[in-house]
Protein backbone atom coordinates (compact mmCIF):
# COMPACT_ATOMS: atom_id res chain seq x y z
CA UNK A 1 0.00 0.00 0.00
CA UNK A 2 1.37 3.34 -1.12
CA UNK A 3 0.64 7.01 -0.39
CA UNK A 4 -0.34 10.12 -2.36
CA UNK A 5 3.51 11.02 -1.47
CA UNK A 6 4.94 7.83 -2.39
CA UNK A 7 2.49 8.11 -5.42
CA UNK A 8 3.86 11.25 -6.98
CA UNK A 9 7.76 10.18 -6.10
CA UNK A 10 7.05 7.30 -8.40
CA UNK A 11 4.92 8.90 -11.07
CA UNK A 12 7.55 11.70 -11.00
CA UNK A 13 10.57 9.07 -11.17
CA UNK A 14 8.81 6.82 -14.19
CA UNK A 15 8.03 10.15 -15.57
CA UNK A 16 11.87 10.57 -16.65
CA UNK A 17 10.48 7.57 -19.28
CA UNK A 18 9.01 8.84 -22.33
CA UNK A 19 6.00 11.07 -21.98
CA UNK A 20 3.55 10.44 -25.13
CA UNK A 21 3.11 13.99 -26.58
CA UNK A 22 1.10 12.90 -29.80
CA UNK A 23 -2.03 12.07 -30.32
CA UNK A 24 -0.98 9.99 -33.81
CA UNK A 25 1.38 7.39 -30.94
CA UNK A 26 -0.09 4.17 -32.02
CA UNK A 27 -0.95 3.27 -27.95
CA UNK A 28 -3.13 6.20 -28.11
CA UNK A 29 -4.83 5.45 -31.52
CA UNK A 30 -5.32 1.99 -29.93
CA UNK A 31 -6.49 3.42 -27.02
CA UNK A 32 -8.90 5.51 -28.95
CA UNK A 33 -10.20 2.69 -30.90
CA UNK A 34 -11.19 1.12 -27.71
CA UNK A 35 -12.99 3.93 -26.14
CA UNK A 36 -15.08 3.84 -30.13
CA UNK A 37 -15.82 0.41 -31.23
CA UNK A 38 -17.20 -2.37 -29.65
CA UNK A 39 -15.91 -4.76 -31.86
CA UNK A 40 -12.19 -3.50 -30.45
CA UNK A 41 -13.36 -3.96 -27.19
CA UNK A 42 -14.89 -7.58 -27.85
CA UNK A 43 -11.94 -8.66 -29.67
CA UNK A 44 -9.42 -7.41 -27.29
CA UNK A 45 -12.19 -8.34 -24.28
CA UNK A 46 -10.86 -4.72 -22.86
CA UNK A 47 -12.55 -1.34 -22.25
CA UNK A 48 -11.99 2.36 -20.93
CA UNK A 49 -12.65 3.83 -17.61
CA UNK A 50 -12.21 7.33 -17.16
CA UNK A 51 -11.67 9.38 -13.90
CA UNK A 52 -10.76 8.31 -10.44
CA UNK A 53 -13.75 7.74 -8.70
CA UNK A 54 -14.89 5.40 -11.46
CA UNK A 55 -11.65 3.70 -11.47
CA UNK A 56 -11.98 3.72 -7.79
CA UNK A 57 -15.35 1.51 -7.98
CA UNK A 58 -14.26 -0.34 -10.50
CA UNK A 59 -10.98 -2.00 -8.78
CA UNK A 60 -13.13 -2.28 -5.60
CA UNK A 61 -14.99 -4.63 -7.38
CA UNK A 62 -12.45 -7.24 -8.42
CA UNK A 63 -11.69 -5.64 -12.04
CA UNK A 64 -8.27 -5.21 -13.25
CA UNK A 65 -6.46 -2.79 -14.55
CA UNK A 66 -4.48 -3.32 -17.74
CA UNK A 67 -2.72 -0.18 -18.54
CA UNK A 68 -2.86 3.19 -17.14
CA UNK A 69 -2.66 6.63 -18.91
CA UNK A 70 -1.73 9.16 -16.74
CA UNK A 71 -1.42 12.81 -16.85
CA UNK A 72 1.05 14.04 -14.45
CA UNK A 73 0.29 17.82 -14.77
CA UNK A 74 -3.48 17.42 -14.06
CA UNK A 75 -2.60 14.36 -11.73
CA UNK A 76 -0.78 16.60 -9.37
CA UNK A 77 -3.31 18.53 -8.56
CA UNK A 78 -5.73 15.44 -6.94
CA UNK A 79 -5.34 13.69 -3.96
CA UNK A 80 -6.15 10.13 -2.48
CA UNK A 81 -4.31 8.12 -5.35
CA UNK A 82 -3.70 5.71 -2.01
CA UNK A 83 -6.33 3.01 -3.52
CA UNK A 84 -5.65 3.66 -6.85
CA UNK A 85 -1.95 3.39 -6.60
CA UNK A 86 -2.59 -0.35 -4.89
CA UNK A 87 -3.56 -1.49 -8.56
CA UNK A 88 -0.58 -0.48 -10.46
CA UNK A 89 1.83 -2.54 -10.15
CA UNK A 90 0.19 -5.51 -11.52
CA UNK A 91 -0.42 -3.17 -14.60
CA UNK A 92 1.29 -0.98 -17.40
CA UNK A 93 1.86 2.85 -16.77
CA UNK A 94 2.06 5.42 -20.18
CA UNK A 95 2.29 8.99 -19.50
CA UNK A 96 0.41 11.57 -21.73
CA UNK A 97 0.86 15.18 -22.44
CA UNK A 98 -1.83 17.75 -21.47
CA UNK A 99 -2.92 17.71 -25.59
CA UNK A 100 -2.86 14.00 -25.75
CA UNK A 101 -5.05 13.34 -21.96
CA UNK A 102 -7.47 16.00 -23.62
CA UNK A 103 -8.27 13.71 -26.81
CA UNK A 104 -8.09 10.78 -25.00
CA UNK A 105 -10.40 12.05 -21.98
CA UNK A 106 -14.12 11.51 -23.31
CA UNK A 107 -15.15 14.22 -20.86
CA UNK A 108 -14.00 16.53 -18.36
CA UNK A 109 -12.89 17.07 -15.52
CA UNK A 110 -11.59 13.42 -15.30
CA UNK A 111 -8.67 14.13 -12.87
CA UNK A 112 -6.00 12.81 -15.62
CA UNK A 113 -6.54 9.20 -15.70
CA UNK A 114 -7.75 6.79 -17.94
CA UNK A 115 -7.50 3.22 -18.27
CA UNK A 116 -8.04 -0.02 -19.82
CA UNK A 117 -9.66 -3.12 -18.13
CA UNK A 118 -10.05 -6.51 -18.51
CA UNK A 119 -13.79 -7.58 -18.92
CA UNK A 120 -15.25 -9.87 -16.27
CA UNK A 121 -17.98 -12.73 -16.75
CA UNK A 122 -21.04 -12.62 -15.70
CA UNK A 123 -23.29 -15.60 -16.58
CA UNK A 124 -26.90 -16.91 -15.54
CA UNK A 125 -25.10 -19.55 -13.90
CA UNK A 126 -23.33 -17.02 -11.37
CA UNK A 127 -26.60 -15.90 -10.08
CA UNK A 128 -26.56 -17.18 -6.44
CA UNK A 129 -30.31 -18.26 -5.41
CA UNK A 130 -30.57 -16.82 -2.57
CA UNK A 131 -28.58 -13.26 -2.24
CA UNK A 132 -27.70 -12.34 1.16
CA UNK A 133 -31.10 -14.67 2.71
CA UNK A 134 -33.02 -12.30 0.91
CA UNK A 135 -35.52 -13.23 -2.50
CA UNK A 136 -34.07 -11.95 -5.48
CA UNK A 137 -34.82 -8.79 -7.11
CA UNK A 138 -33.73 -9.34 -11.21
CA UNK A 139 -34.07 -5.72 -13.92
CA UNK A 140 -34.39 -7.39 -17.27
CA UNK A 141 -34.22 -5.47 -20.28
CA UNK A 142 -34.84 -6.61 -23.97
CA UNK A 143 -33.36 -5.27 -26.50
CA UNK A 144 -32.29 -1.92 -24.97
CA UNK A 145 -30.60 0.59 -27.43
CA UNK A 146 -29.70 3.54 -25.75
CA UNK A 147 -26.30 3.19 -23.90
CA UNK A 148 -27.48 6.23 -21.66
CA UNK A 149 -30.54 4.89 -20.63
CA UNK A 150 -28.88 1.52 -20.14
CA UNK A 151 -26.10 3.30 -17.87
CA UNK A 152 -28.77 5.44 -15.87
CA UNK A 153 -30.77 1.90 -15.23
CA UNK A 154 -27.68 0.35 -13.55
CA UNK A 155 -27.09 3.74 -11.44
CA UNK A 156 -31.10 3.49 -10.34
CA UNK A 157 -30.29 -0.25 -9.57
CA UNK A 158 -27.33 0.19 -7.67
CA UNK A 159 -29.42 2.80 -5.34
CA UNK A 160 -32.49 -0.11 -5.29
CA UNK A 161 -29.88 -3.13 -4.31
CA UNK A 162 -30.87 -4.82 -7.19
CA UNK A 163 -29.42 -8.36 -7.61
CA UNK A 164 -28.85 -7.87 -11.11
CA UNK A 165 -29.20 -6.27 -14.43
CA UNK A 166 -30.00 -8.90 -16.97
CA UNK A 167 -29.70 -7.08 -20.29
CA UNK A 168 -31.50 -9.90 -23.21
CA UNK A 169 -30.90 -9.54 -26.90
CA UNK A 170 -29.17 -6.34 -26.37
CA UNK A 171 -28.40 -3.63 -28.99
CA UNK A 172 -25.65 -1.58 -27.54
CA UNK A 173 -22.38 -3.56 -25.67
CA UNK A 174 -22.37 -3.21 -22.15
CA UNK A 175 -18.72 -1.20 -22.13
CA UNK A 176 -19.88 1.17 -24.03
CA UNK A 177 -17.98 4.71 -22.84
CA UNK A 178 -21.97 6.37 -22.36
CA UNK A 179 -23.19 3.43 -20.86
CA UNK A 180 -20.24 3.74 -18.17
CA UNK A 181 -20.35 7.29 -18.05
CA UNK A 182 -24.03 7.51 -16.90
CA UNK A 183 -24.35 4.64 -14.33
CA UNK A 184 -21.66 6.57 -12.62
CA UNK A 185 -20.07 3.06 -11.42
CA UNK A 186 -22.92 1.00 -11.20
CA UNK A 187 -21.95 -1.07 -14.35
CA UNK A 188 -19.46 -1.95 -11.90
CA UNK A 189 -20.98 -2.61 -8.53
CA UNK A 190 -24.04 -4.74 -10.18
CA UNK A 191 -23.11 -7.56 -11.64
CA UNK A 192 -24.53 -7.00 -15.16
CA UNK A 193 -25.58 -10.50 -17.63
CA UNK A 194 -26.22 -10.53 -21.73
CA UNK A 195 -27.98 -13.47 -22.89
CA UNK A 196 -30.81 -14.07 -24.92
CA UNK A 197 -34.62 -13.91 -23.86
CA UNK A 198 -34.88 -17.56 -24.08
CA UNK A 199 -31.89 -18.44 -21.81
CA UNK A 200 -33.40 -15.59 -19.53
CA UNK A 201 -36.75 -17.04 -19.32
CA UNK A 202 -35.44 -20.33 -19.00
CA UNK A 203 -33.34 -19.76 -16.36
CA UNK A 204 -36.58 -17.94 -13.97
CA UNK A 205 -38.94 -20.80 -14.80
CA UNK A 206 -36.08 -23.20 -13.60
CA UNK A 207 -35.72 -20.97 -10.84
CA UNK A 208 -38.79 -19.87 -9.44
CA UNK A 209 -38.20 -16.63 -10.09
CA UNK A 210 -41.88 -14.48 -10.76
CA UNK A 211 -41.38 -12.41 -14.36
CA UNK A 212 -43.27 -8.84 -13.97
CA UNK A 213 -42.95 -7.64 -17.64
CA UNK A 214 -44.24 -3.76 -17.91
CA UNK A 215 -47.12 -3.36 -20.46
CA UNK A 216 -49.65 -1.48 -20.67
CA UNK A 217 -52.20 -4.43 -22.08
CA UNK A 218 -53.87 -6.57 -19.12
CA UNK A 219 -52.32 -5.46 -16.60
CA UNK A 220 -52.46 -4.77 -13.18
CA UNK A 221 -51.12 -1.18 -11.32
CA UNK A 222 -47.56 -2.22 -10.64
CA UNK A 223 -48.43 -1.03 -6.20
CA UNK A 224 -50.83 -3.43 -6.44
CA UNK A 225 -48.47 -6.44 -7.69
CA UNK A 226 -46.52 -8.57 -4.67
CA UNK A 227 -43.02 -7.83 -5.78
CA UNK A 228 -41.48 -9.54 -2.51
CA UNK A 229 -41.11 -12.89 -3.93
CA UNK A 230 -38.21 -13.62 -6.06
CA UNK A 231 -39.13 -11.30 -9.09
CA UNK A 232 -37.74 -10.13 -12.15
CA UNK A 233 -39.27 -6.89 -13.76
CA UNK A 234 -39.04 -6.58 -16.91
CA UNK A 235 -38.77 -4.18 -19.54
CA UNK A 236 -38.88 -3.55 -23.35
CA UNK A 237 -37.80 -0.69 -25.62
CA UNK A 238 -39.79 2.82 -25.18
CA UNK A 239 -41.00 2.74 -29.12
CA UNK A 240 -41.92 -1.40 -29.67
CA UNK A 241 -42.42 -2.54 -26.05
CA UNK A 242 -41.63 -6.40 -25.51
CA UNK A 243 -41.64 -8.91 -27.43
CA UNK A 244 -44.31 -12.01 -27.32
CA UNK A 245 -42.20 -14.46 -25.62
CA UNK A 246 -41.68 -12.03 -22.82
CA UNK A 247 -45.48 -11.13 -22.68
CA UNK A 248 -46.74 -15.19 -22.56
CA UNK A 249 -43.43 -15.80 -20.14
CA UNK A 250 -45.36 -13.58 -17.60
CA UNK A 251 -46.10 -14.36 -14.38
CA UNK A 252 -48.14 -10.87 -14.08
CA UNK A 253 -48.27 -8.14 -16.21
CA UNK A 254 -47.84 -4.49 -14.52
CA UNK A 255 -47.95 -1.20 -15.47
CA UNK A 256 -47.49 2.58 -14.04
CA UNK A 257 -50.65 5.02 -14.14
CA UNK A 258 -50.40 7.39 -16.68
CA UNK A 259 -52.09 10.61 -15.57
CA UNK A 260 -51.44 13.19 -17.95
CA UNK A 261 -51.60 14.15 -21.38
CA UNK A 262 -48.34 11.86 -22.34
CA UNK A 263 -48.29 8.11 -23.26
CA UNK A 264 -44.80 6.63 -21.64
CA UNK A 265 -41.95 7.64 -19.48
CA UNK A 266 -38.50 7.26 -20.00
CA UNK A 267 -37.45 3.72 -20.11
CA UNK A 268 -35.15 4.50 -16.70
CA UNK A 269 -37.73 6.87 -15.13
CA UNK A 270 -39.70 3.88 -15.00
CA UNK A 271 -37.88 0.85 -14.40
CA UNK A 272 -36.69 3.23 -10.97
CA UNK A 273 -40.30 4.03 -9.85
CA UNK A 274 -40.51 -0.46 -10.27
CA UNK A 275 -36.97 -1.46 -8.08
CA UNK A 276 -38.28 1.21 -5.79
CA UNK A 277 -41.77 -0.27 -5.16
CA UNK A 278 -39.78 -3.65 -4.80
CA UNK A 279 -37.65 -1.96 -2.31
CA UNK A 280 -41.16 -0.46 -0.10
CA UNK A 281 -42.37 -3.79 0.24
CA UNK A 282 -39.63 -5.25 0.64
CA UNK A 283 -38.86 -3.34 3.63
CA UNK A 284 -42.64 -2.31 4.62
CA UNK B 1 -61.30 23.29 -39.34
CA UNK B 2 -59.73 21.92 -42.68
CA UNK B 3 -58.30 18.28 -43.63
CA UNK B 4 -55.05 17.30 -44.33
CA UNK B 5 -56.06 17.68 -48.48
CA UNK B 6 -56.93 21.35 -47.96
CA UNK B 7 -53.80 22.35 -46.33
CA UNK B 8 -51.76 20.86 -49.01
CA UNK B 9 -53.97 22.87 -51.22
CA UNK B 10 -53.17 25.76 -48.67
CA UNK B 11 -49.78 25.13 -48.68
CA UNK B 12 -48.56 24.61 -52.20
CA UNK B 13 -50.82 27.85 -53.12
CA UNK B 14 -49.02 29.83 -50.61
CA UNK B 15 -45.77 28.44 -51.74
CA UNK B 16 -46.05 30.58 -54.89
CA UNK B 17 -44.88 33.41 -52.18
CA UNK B 18 -41.40 33.35 -51.81
CA UNK B 19 -40.16 30.44 -50.34
CA UNK B 20 -36.09 31.04 -47.92
CA UNK B 21 -33.28 29.32 -49.49
CA UNK B 22 -30.86 31.00 -47.80
CA UNK B 23 -29.81 31.01 -43.60
CA UNK B 24 -28.68 34.06 -43.93
CA UNK B 25 -31.86 35.73 -44.23
CA UNK B 26 -32.93 37.73 -41.80
CA UNK B 27 -36.22 35.63 -40.62
CA UNK B 28 -34.21 33.02 -40.38
CA UNK B 29 -31.35 34.05 -38.21
CA UNK B 30 -34.21 35.61 -36.12
CA UNK B 31 -35.32 32.30 -35.53
CA UNK B 32 -31.91 31.03 -34.30
CA UNK B 33 -31.75 33.41 -32.05
CA UNK B 34 -34.59 32.98 -30.34
CA UNK B 35 -33.56 28.91 -30.09
CA UNK B 36 -30.42 29.66 -28.86
CA UNK B 37 -30.39 33.08 -26.53
CA UNK B 38 -32.62 32.84 -23.97
CA UNK B 39 -32.11 37.01 -23.72
CA UNK B 40 -33.47 37.25 -26.74
CA UNK B 41 -36.71 35.39 -25.79
CA UNK B 42 -37.25 36.99 -22.94
CA UNK B 43 -37.43 40.04 -24.81
CA UNK B 44 -39.76 39.14 -27.41
CA UNK B 45 -41.79 36.75 -25.05
CA UNK B 46 -41.25 34.28 -27.94
CA UNK B 47 -40.33 30.62 -27.80
CA UNK B 48 -39.44 27.97 -30.40
CA UNK B 49 -41.09 24.65 -30.58
CA UNK B 50 -39.95 21.82 -33.14
CA UNK B 51 -42.50 19.10 -34.59
CA UNK B 52 -45.72 18.31 -35.28
CA UNK B 53 -46.55 15.93 -32.04
CA UNK B 54 -44.85 18.75 -29.74
CA UNK B 55 -47.10 21.76 -31.78
CA UNK B 56 -50.46 19.68 -31.09
CA UNK B 57 -49.57 19.36 -27.18
CA UNK B 58 -48.84 23.21 -27.15
CA UNK B 59 -51.41 24.16 -29.33
CA UNK B 60 -53.90 22.50 -27.37
CA UNK B 61 -53.31 23.75 -23.89
CA UNK B 62 -53.85 27.22 -25.45
CA UNK B 63 -50.60 28.95 -26.37
CA UNK B 64 -50.79 30.99 -29.52
CA UNK B 65 -48.14 30.26 -32.49
CA UNK B 66 -46.31 33.41 -33.93
CA UNK B 67 -44.90 32.28 -37.15
CA UNK B 68 -45.03 28.61 -38.38
CA UNK B 69 -41.64 27.88 -40.71
CA UNK B 70 -42.86 25.09 -42.91
CA UNK B 71 -40.86 23.18 -45.20
CA UNK B 72 -43.43 21.07 -47.97
CA UNK B 73 -41.02 18.54 -48.84
CA UNK B 74 -41.02 17.27 -45.46
CA UNK B 75 -44.19 18.15 -45.00
CA UNK B 76 -46.18 16.35 -47.87
CA UNK B 77 -45.06 13.15 -46.82
CA UNK B 78 -46.89 13.47 -43.21
CA UNK B 79 -50.31 13.73 -42.28
CA UNK B 80 -52.73 14.72 -40.00
CA UNK B 81 -51.98 18.37 -40.02
CA UNK B 82 -55.88 19.01 -39.71
CA UNK B 83 -55.70 20.71 -36.15
CA UNK B 84 -51.87 22.41 -37.15
CA UNK B 85 -53.85 24.03 -39.52
CA UNK B 86 -57.19 24.87 -37.39
CA UNK B 87 -54.41 27.17 -35.60
CA UNK B 88 -52.43 28.90 -38.48
CA UNK B 89 -55.21 31.97 -39.63
CA UNK B 90 -53.74 33.37 -36.48
CA UNK B 91 -50.02 33.19 -37.49
CA UNK B 92 -47.69 34.17 -40.27
CA UNK B 93 -46.82 31.45 -42.29
CA UNK B 94 -42.92 31.12 -43.85
CA UNK B 95 -41.69 28.58 -45.95
CA UNK B 96 -38.16 27.22 -46.13
CA UNK B 97 -36.06 24.98 -48.32
CA UNK B 98 -35.00 21.66 -47.35
CA UNK B 99 -31.40 23.56 -46.49
CA UNK B 100 -32.83 25.90 -44.32
CA UNK B 101 -34.54 23.79 -42.51
CA UNK B 102 -31.77 21.48 -41.60
CA UNK B 103 -30.10 23.89 -39.85
CA UNK B 104 -33.58 25.52 -37.55
CA UNK B 105 -34.47 22.22 -36.87
CA UNK B 106 -32.83 21.09 -33.78
CA UNK B 107 -33.22 17.31 -34.02
CA UNK B 108 -33.24 15.47 -36.93
CA UNK B 109 -36.99 13.16 -37.58
CA UNK B 110 -39.28 16.45 -36.68
CA UNK B 111 -41.90 16.48 -40.00
CA UNK B 112 -40.88 19.78 -41.42
CA UNK B 113 -42.48 22.57 -38.86
CA UNK B 114 -41.22 24.65 -36.69
CA UNK B 115 -43.08 27.23 -34.90
CA UNK B 116 -42.53 30.19 -32.60
CA UNK B 117 -44.69 30.38 -29.68
CA UNK B 118 -46.12 33.19 -27.52
CA UNK B 119 -45.19 32.81 -23.43
CA UNK B 120 -48.06 32.07 -21.11
CA UNK B 121 -47.61 33.70 -17.94
CA UNK B 122 -48.04 31.92 -14.38
CA UNK B 123 -47.36 32.98 -11.29
CA UNK B 124 -48.68 31.31 -7.88
CA UNK B 125 -51.55 33.19 -7.53
CA UNK B 126 -53.08 30.84 -11.06
CA UNK B 127 -52.82 27.60 -8.38
CA UNK B 128 -55.91 26.57 -7.57
CA UNK B 129 -56.52 25.63 -3.90
CA UNK B 130 -58.38 22.24 -4.21
CA UNK B 131 -57.29 21.42 -8.29
CA UNK B 132 -60.35 19.14 -9.55
CA UNK B 133 -61.38 18.50 -5.87
CA UNK B 134 -58.25 16.90 -4.56
CA UNK B 135 -55.60 17.82 -2.62
CA UNK B 136 -52.90 19.13 -4.75
CA UNK B 137 -49.61 18.24 -5.39
CA UNK B 138 -46.71 20.08 -6.25
CA UNK B 139 -43.23 19.38 -7.13
CA UNK B 140 -40.38 22.16 -6.46
CA UNK B 141 -36.70 22.36 -7.68
CA UNK B 142 -34.70 25.07 -6.32
CA UNK B 143 -31.59 26.28 -8.52
CA UNK B 144 -32.09 23.48 -10.80
CA UNK B 145 -29.29 23.41 -13.53
CA UNK B 146 -29.47 21.45 -16.62
CA UNK B 147 -32.95 22.11 -18.81
CA UNK B 148 -32.95 18.20 -19.75
CA UNK B 149 -33.26 16.86 -16.20
CA UNK B 150 -35.97 19.87 -15.99
CA UNK B 151 -37.70 18.71 -18.96
CA UNK B 152 -37.36 14.86 -17.60
CA UNK B 153 -38.92 15.82 -14.61
CA UNK B 154 -41.64 17.83 -16.49
CA UNK B 155 -42.50 14.61 -18.77
CA UNK B 156 -42.89 12.30 -15.19
CA UNK B 157 -44.87 15.06 -13.75
CA UNK B 158 -47.53 15.03 -16.37
CA UNK B 159 -47.36 11.05 -16.06
CA UNK B 160 -48.26 11.58 -12.50
CA UNK B 161 -50.88 14.23 -12.58
CA UNK B 162 -48.58 16.72 -10.56
CA UNK B 163 -50.46 20.48 -10.41
CA UNK B 164 -47.60 22.18 -11.07
CA UNK B 165 -43.57 22.31 -11.26
CA UNK B 166 -42.26 25.61 -9.33
CA UNK B 167 -39.00 26.20 -10.50
CA UNK B 168 -37.28 28.21 -7.73
CA UNK B 169 -34.36 30.90 -8.29
CA UNK B 170 -34.32 29.15 -11.55
CA UNK B 171 -30.38 28.88 -13.63
CA UNK B 172 -31.80 28.32 -16.93
CA UNK B 173 -35.14 29.80 -18.22
CA UNK B 174 -38.33 27.51 -18.99
CA UNK B 175 -38.28 27.62 -22.56
CA UNK B 176 -34.70 26.34 -23.87
CA UNK B 177 -35.11 24.00 -26.63
CA UNK B 178 -33.21 21.03 -25.03
CA UNK B 179 -35.56 21.30 -21.80
CA UNK B 180 -39.18 21.61 -23.95
CA UNK B 181 -37.53 18.85 -26.22
CA UNK B 182 -36.97 16.42 -22.74
CA UNK B 183 -40.39 17.23 -21.53
CA UNK B 184 -42.00 15.74 -24.63
CA UNK B 185 -44.81 18.05 -23.96
CA UNK B 186 -44.47 17.53 -20.60
CA UNK B 187 -44.10 21.79 -20.49
CA UNK B 188 -47.21 22.65 -21.85
CA UNK B 189 -48.90 19.85 -20.28
CA UNK B 190 -47.69 20.89 -16.70
CA UNK B 191 -48.38 24.14 -15.03
CA UNK B 192 -44.89 25.42 -14.64
CA UNK B 193 -43.98 28.53 -12.64
CA UNK B 194 -40.91 30.64 -11.26
CA UNK B 195 -40.51 32.23 -8.55
CA UNK B 196 -38.02 32.77 -5.67
CA UNK B 197 -37.91 30.32 -2.95
CA UNK B 198 -39.03 33.07 -0.60
CA UNK B 199 -42.70 33.53 -2.66
CA UNK B 200 -42.94 29.93 -2.82
CA UNK B 201 -42.20 29.05 0.55
CA UNK B 202 -44.53 32.56 1.74
CA UNK B 203 -47.74 30.45 -0.87
CA UNK B 204 -47.20 27.45 0.63
CA UNK B 205 -47.17 28.09 4.35
CA UNK B 206 -50.21 30.86 3.73
CA UNK B 207 -52.19 28.29 1.80
CA UNK B 208 -51.63 25.53 4.27
CA UNK B 209 -49.94 23.26 1.73
CA UNK B 210 -47.28 20.63 3.67
CA UNK B 211 -43.66 21.12 2.55
CA UNK B 212 -41.62 18.12 2.02
CA UNK B 213 -37.33 18.26 1.28
CA UNK B 214 -36.07 15.70 -0.13
CA UNK B 215 -32.29 15.43 1.96
CA UNK B 216 -30.16 13.02 3.77
CA UNK B 217 -29.89 14.74 7.02
CA UNK B 218 -32.65 14.10 9.68
CA UNK B 219 -34.73 12.64 7.52
CA UNK B 220 -37.53 9.69 7.19
CA UNK B 221 -38.23 7.29 4.33
CA UNK B 222 -40.18 8.63 1.98
CA UNK B 223 -42.75 5.52 1.82
CA UNK B 224 -42.91 6.40 5.55
CA UNK B 225 -44.34 9.74 4.69
CA UNK B 226 -47.88 10.98 4.10
CA UNK B 227 -48.53 12.18 0.86
CA UNK B 228 -51.85 12.41 0.74
CA UNK B 229 -52.18 15.74 2.66
CA UNK B 230 -51.86 19.34 -0.06
CA UNK B 231 -48.06 18.43 -0.63
CA UNK B 232 -45.00 19.85 -2.24
CA UNK B 233 -42.03 17.80 -2.77
CA UNK B 234 -39.07 20.04 -3.01
CA UNK B 235 -35.67 18.98 -4.30
CA UNK B 236 -32.42 20.54 -4.94
CA UNK B 237 -29.38 20.45 -7.36
CA UNK B 238 -27.69 17.09 -7.35
CA UNK B 239 -24.51 18.41 -6.45
CA UNK B 240 -25.47 20.95 -3.43
CA UNK B 241 -28.95 19.83 -2.52
CA UNK B 242 -31.37 22.00 -0.77
CA UNK B 243 -30.64 25.92 0.68
CA UNK B 244 -30.74 25.93 4.17
CA UNK B 245 -34.56 28.29 3.12
CA UNK B 246 -35.85 25.23 2.62
CA UNK B 247 -34.75 22.85 5.87
CA UNK B 248 -35.64 25.20 7.82
CA UNK B 249 -39.76 25.72 5.82
CA UNK B 250 -39.94 22.16 5.87
CA UNK B 251 -42.53 19.67 7.11
CA UNK B 252 -40.75 16.84 6.80
CA UNK B 253 -37.77 15.57 5.44
CA UNK B 254 -37.61 12.73 3.24
CA UNK B 255 -34.86 10.65 1.75
CA UNK B 256 -34.34 7.62 -0.65
CA UNK B 257 -32.76 4.85 0.65
CA UNK B 258 -29.18 4.22 -1.02
CA UNK B 259 -28.72 0.42 -0.85
CA UNK B 260 -25.71 0.24 -3.35
CA UNK B 261 -22.35 1.59 -3.78
CA UNK B 262 -23.41 5.34 -4.91
CA UNK B 263 -24.75 7.88 -2.87
CA UNK B 264 -27.26 10.23 -5.50
CA UNK B 265 -29.65 9.36 -7.85
CA UNK B 266 -30.35 11.49 -10.82
CA UNK B 267 -32.39 14.23 -9.83
CA UNK B 268 -35.24 13.05 -12.17
CA UNK B 269 -34.97 9.80 -11.12
CA UNK B 270 -35.88 10.88 -7.72
CA UNK B 271 -38.13 13.33 -8.46
CA UNK B 272 -39.86 10.67 -10.64
CA UNK B 273 -39.93 8.01 -7.70
CA UNK B 274 -41.28 10.62 -4.90
CA UNK B 275 -44.17 11.76 -6.86
CA UNK B 276 -45.08 8.10 -7.80
CA UNK B 277 -45.22 7.60 -4.41
CA UNK B 278 -47.47 10.51 -3.96
CA UNK B 279 -49.65 8.65 -6.95
CA UNK B 280 -49.48 5.14 -4.51
CA UNK B 281 -51.28 6.28 -1.59
CA UNK B 282 -53.35 8.57 -3.05
CA UNK B 283 -54.85 5.85 -5.32
CA UNK B 284 -54.85 3.14 -2.61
Amino acid sequence: MYGFQELLTFVLIMQTQDTITSAQNPRIKALLQLQQKSACRREQRLFVVEGRRELMHCLSKGYQADTLFICTEILKAEQEYDNLIAAMPSCKCIYVSPNVYDRIAYRGGTEGVVATIRMKEHGLDTLPASPEGHAPLYVVLESVEKPGNLGAILRSADAAGVDAVIVCDPLTDLYNPNLIRSSLGGIFSVPTIACTSQECIQHFKSNGIRILTAQLQDSSLYYDTDMTLPTAIVMGTEATGLTDQWRLAADAHIRIPMLGILDSLNVSVSAAILMFEAVRQRQG
